[in-house]
Parts: C-alpha cells; structure tokens; sequence
C-alpha cells in the first residue's frame, strides 16, 4: 500500500486503531485529523475508558519507539470548521480519505434537545463539508465513510448491501434500501449516506460506505505491543455496547443485562476484522464515480440473550461466576423481529474474520489487568429513549 | 374550526396566505412565526417577488381592516434557536402547528458549501427543535409538516404515500419509499420527513407530512381582496418554479425555457388547492401516534415540454406571442423517466381541485399590471449543480 491517507476522527476508539493499522503497512504517511470532542464526552458523562488512553502526542511517539516508523502526523481541528478541512486537504492531498469523524453513541444524543442537535450538526455537517471540498480539492480520492447497521433497522426482508431491486405494482426498479433508524445519532448516520451518495453521483466522486455492526474487542496486532497504544475500552451505558459491556459485568460480578425479552439480534464483528475491512477497501476501490456500500459485520445469527449466555459460559471457564438479569429496556425498538442481513460483498473481498468465541474469550485475558478501576454505577443505561 | 394554530414560516410564499386562509375560516386564533430569512435570501440573489410584498405589520393591519377579524399574530423569532421557539409553544399552547420554516429553493442550496451547510442546519436543525419541544410542551398537538415530492426523486417505478408494502427475497413488510432527492435542499426536507417520522414513533405524536408538488400560481380568495395582501411571486432562476417561470417568460417576450430534453415529469398544484389541503388535514386529524404521509398534487401528466406548449398556446390565446427553447441542463436529473404518484388519500379527504388550465389563464389576468416590472435578466438559471 502506498498512499497518502487522511483518517478523520483519528483519536476514536477505530481511528487511534485504524492509524496505526495502516501507519505500520502504507508507505505513505497516514494523517490524523481530530477535534479530541469524544475526549470531552468521555468527561461529561463521567465516564472513562477503562484502559487508560494516552495523548496523541504521547501514544505517536510511542508508535514510533515500537514500529521504528515515523510516518503518522496529527491535526487537532473540527471538521465542522470548513476553513480548516480546507487548509488540511490543499496542504496535503491525500489519495484516500476515512472519516470517521462521528459522535459514536446512541444514547449520548438522546439525552437532550441540545445534545440530539449537537450530534446531527458534528455529524452531517463535518461530512458535508468534507464532500463539497472533496470536489474541489481531492475528487479523486478514495472516499471511505464509516456509517452503521443501525441505519437500516430491523425490516422484516433480508437487509441487502444498500441498494435491492424490489417489484412494485408490476414494475421494477433498483433502490436506496429503506433506512429505519432509532436514534438521532443513527439518523445522523443516516444523513451522511444519503449526502454521500448524492454527492458522488453529482460530482462523480468515488466512495466506499460502510453500514458496520457493533464492534467489540480490544486489542489489535498494534496496540497490544505496549499498553500506553491503546485505543481505549467503554463499557458504560453510554458509550459501551453490548459485548464489550457484558464481558465487563461477568468480571467484576455484576449482572450480565441484556435490554427487555433480549430476542433482539444486531451484527457483530472484532476491533481486527475492522482494521482488515478499511485495508481491503484501499486495496480495491471503486471506481470513478462509483457509490459502493459494504454491510461490514460477520457474526448475526445470536440473539442477545445467547450472547450473554456466550460471554457468561466463557466467563465461568475463566473463572468469573455471574447471572443473567433483563431490564428494562431504555430504547424503542423491537425486542423480537426476523434479522438477515447480506454480507457477501464482504466476503467477496477476502475478508477471513476472526474466530468469534476465542476471541471473547481473549477479552477476559486482555482486561484482567484493568478489571479492578470499574467503575460499576456507569454500566446502567441513564438515558431513556422516551 | 375552532383551533389554536401555529404557522411557522409565516412570511412565506404559502406561509402568509395559509394565515389569511385559516385565519378568516378559524374561529381561534391563527399564531405566525418568522425569521423573515426570504426576505434576505431574496435581496442577496439580487431578484425580487414580481408583486410587492408588505411587512409582516402592514399586511396584518390591511387583514384586519379587509377581513374585520383581529385574530392573527405574529413573532419574529428563529425557530433554529430552541429558547425563542420554547418560549413561543409554552406561551401560546397549539392545538396545530405547521411547519413551513424551511428555505425553500435546491437551486439556493447548491450555490455554495456555505448554503449548503445554511440549508440544512436552518431547516432540520429547526425542525428537531420542534419536535423535541413538542414532546415537552404540547405532544397532543396536530403537527402538519411540509415536505416535498422532490423527496421520492424519479424512481422507474409507482410513488406510494410514504409507505409501500413489498416483497424482496420471499418475505413482506411495509417500509418507507426510498428517497432519491436531487439537492442539497431536498435532502434537507428527507432528512426532517425521516426525523419526524421517529419523533412519532418513540414519542407518540400526530403528525400530517406532505410531500407537496410544485406550486404555481398566486391569487389566494384572501389576497385578490387588497394588492398589500400578496404572499409574492418568483419568476427567477432561484426561487421561481417551473409555470410561474414560464407564464412570466410568456408576457415578457422571452422564450419559454425547459431545461435539457425537458421530457422530466413533475406534480403541479395550484396554490388555492393547497390552502384547501390545509383545511382538509386540520378537519381530519391524525390519531395520536400516527404519522401519515399526503403526497399533494392534482396534476402530473404532463412533461415538462408540454406544460411549457400548454403556456405558449394560452399566452397566445391572450394576445402574448412567445417560443419555446431549451436550455441545459444546470441540475442533474433524469431528462426522460416514468413517473406515477398515489394520490388517493387526498381525494378521500375530499380534495376537489382547481381547473389547472383556467388557473394559468388567470394567472396572466393577475399579473399583468405587475409584469412591466420583470427584471428579465433574473429569469436565467445560474446555478450549477456540477
């Protein structure tokens, strides 16, 4: 791989990861771009990740102690200051843009009128600008944009790779599949894509879009090299999600909860499968003037009540006795609905993922060193959809 | 009707004859709200409405003297700040609210990233404030939110309402109509159809969405009263649409100008049905929690190219000698497509439209002692979406 890649959210959970994913395998530079607002977040609900996370200053040069490269560079500006974009793509004109310059969680933009503002306009508006300046400074660059499984609900049809040729009255047309989010930051999500896709149709941009499931893990082939490169770990009921949350409850001997009946099924993959994902787009991109969507996920068949009961039979082999306890569910969604989603595009690629129960089961090794700074009163969900 | 009805967007094109219509049919009183945005937007594309159009406070005045009736009133607030459109619901307490405030023009949006961005924050940003307060303040309320046809796009198959039931890969379920919107402004209007739509469904509200056709004409029974009484016309290349254009460009001796092959099909209705419309959705509410889509538009049959014949031969019949001639294309879109809209829950509630063809021959009666005052150089379009 050799080009010039321009990570947006570069300090998040994927993008800390992504940078030195393709920091170690690009013989190009890999910039980061970040307004450090998760950071911020993290503080205002009085959370924090359970690894502790380093500067960017601290964890770059680290990266460059551990893998004798010094390829990384890091501007810590927003997105939704266009003039800034600006500056960032003219000064460096890079060949492939990721952003992931989203605010990650659901419940955090349920919380207020001002926080489901914040989120739609940090979310739509840096991405809109990054489009329009695409089209003037960079047409050419790869576009990858991280948007989530969540766009599309849970419909009762098989949920294609964004697009499905469907029959109506007797006529045929190949669409946008439907979108049924169930948050403003879902929607938010929601927006970006339909921008994204309008825009490279308009402007002939070329563009890979990823509705990706719910990640869990931890550790990456680069992080685990010296823990002040981690990418950090949430398990709180904000920013933590389901796997991750539970594998924390099972250690520290709290109830293992899933939200209602617990029937509900979402897409999974591993923090590994993620970064294997982002390197098979840059390796076949679309071509120009190409809107591609990848349902990036690979485990789907388990409702949630099966893993909890998966995370809770791995648990207790480690050692870690708990229970199963339902509550009540903070969300609107459908606790007991038909999931398929097509995933072959995926495949198609290569991607050959990681073994889903080895890997659970490595969380419990990996944590065991952080287990002790839970901070228990932060796992239950505070915001309620209604 | 006996309601307490807000009108947000007040000062617009539809706005401020919506409150002269429900305000001398309303036994409540009818509330407006305002930023008076158009009015800028209008002096900073350098064009103007063709009729004059008063303050806010004359036209009010010149209501209550024509009409005898003091029931409308007005705030000049932003509804994109959420404190000035809290203190409004609190004060007031609506049975109905129509939201109208959004800018209304894709040629607007596409100028500029800045437009863009002002486009989309100025009408979802208002939109979610709405609802949000909504649930706070008033959720028994009938909200009735405009949205546009431009929503569904031109797909190569029947437009429902909203909604469809279909079948992909053997199994049903009912979703929502993809949405295919060809600019930045009309993506806006998708992505405040899709927030309202979840608003509903995790709050319980009422809401009636349109996604209106275009609109021509100007003469309302309200504003033919007195000439101060004008909701405005547009002939430009911004904010003027399809048949106001033309039957300008018929009287002033311009040719009559489609855009590209001009075989695109849109759905038309005159601005006294869409009044009516109003009328019909506030007499015939939703239930609470029910979100319905209207698909409002009496007419679309005709292609571009024939509406434009259909306008030369009428000028003619007046006396008005013009041409037709294409132009490019400045937008992308399909030049040549099927198009078929469901309509039928509008003629269920009883909807008897206006005789389009009379209506266009009107609309030269009425704009005759205006049309010395075309400025001809405004009618060219000068945006380009590429």
């Amino acid at each position: 791989m050799n080009e010039k890649i321009l990570i947006l959210g570069a300090d998040g959970y994927i993008g800390w990861n992504l940078m030195m994913y393709l920091g170690v395998r690009n013989k190009g530079r890999v910039i980061g771009v970040d307004n450090l607002s998760k950071r911020m977040q993290i503080k205002e609900v009085a959370t924090e990740s359970l690894i502790p996370i380093k500067s960017m200053q601290e964890r770059m040069e680290v990266y460059v102690e551990v893998f004798n490269k010094n390829n990384l560079t890091f501007h810590n500006i927003d997105i939704t200051d266009s003039k800034l974009l600006e500056k960032v793509l003219k000064e460096t004109k890079p060949t492939v843009i990721i952003n992931l310059a989203q605010m990650p969680s659901a419940p955090y933009s349920m919380q207020s009128l001002k926080h489901a503002v914040w989120t739609t306009k940090n979310n739509v508006i840096g991405n809109l600008n990054l489009l329009w300046l695409m089209k003037e400074y960079c047409p050419d660059a790869h576009l990858i944009k991280m948007g989530t499984m969540g766009e599309y609900g849970t419909p009762n049809i098989d949920i294609a790779e964004g697009f499905f040729e469907i029959e109506y009255k007797g006529r045929k047309d190949t669409l946008p599949f439907p979108r049924q989010a169930g948050s403003f930051y879902h929607w938010a999500k929601v927006f970006e894509s339909q921008h994204t896709n309008f825009a490279n149709k308009i402007w002939g941009l070329k563009a890979t879009d990823l509705m990706q499931g719910v990640v869990y893990g931890l550790s990456t082939n680069e992080n685990q090299k010296d823990p002040r490169l981690s990418g950090g770990y949430y398990y709180d009921g904000i920013f933590g999600t389901a796997i991750n949350r539970f594998v924390v409850q099972a250690m520290c001997g709290e109830p293992i909860t899933p939200f209602g009946k617990g029937n509900q099924i979402r897409g999974f993959l591993n923090i590994k499968d993620s970064m294997k994902c982002f390197e098979l787009y840059i390796n076949n991109p679309p071509k120009k003037g190409e809107y591609r969507i990848f349902n990036q996920l690979v485990e789907q068949h388990r409702t949630i009540n099966e893993l909890a009961e998966m995370v809770k039979g791995i648990g207790e082999k480690k050692g870690y006795k708990s229970v199963i306890k339902s509550i009540d569910n903070p969300r609107v969604e459908m606790e007991e609905h038909y999931y398929n989603v097509e995933t072959s595009k995926l495949i198609g690629l290569g991607l050959k993922p990681c073994d889903f129960e080895k890997e659970i089961e490595r969380m419990f090794d990996d944590l065991k060193p952080f287990i002790e700074g839970v901070n228990k009163e932060s796992i239950k969900p505070k915001i309620n959809w209604r």
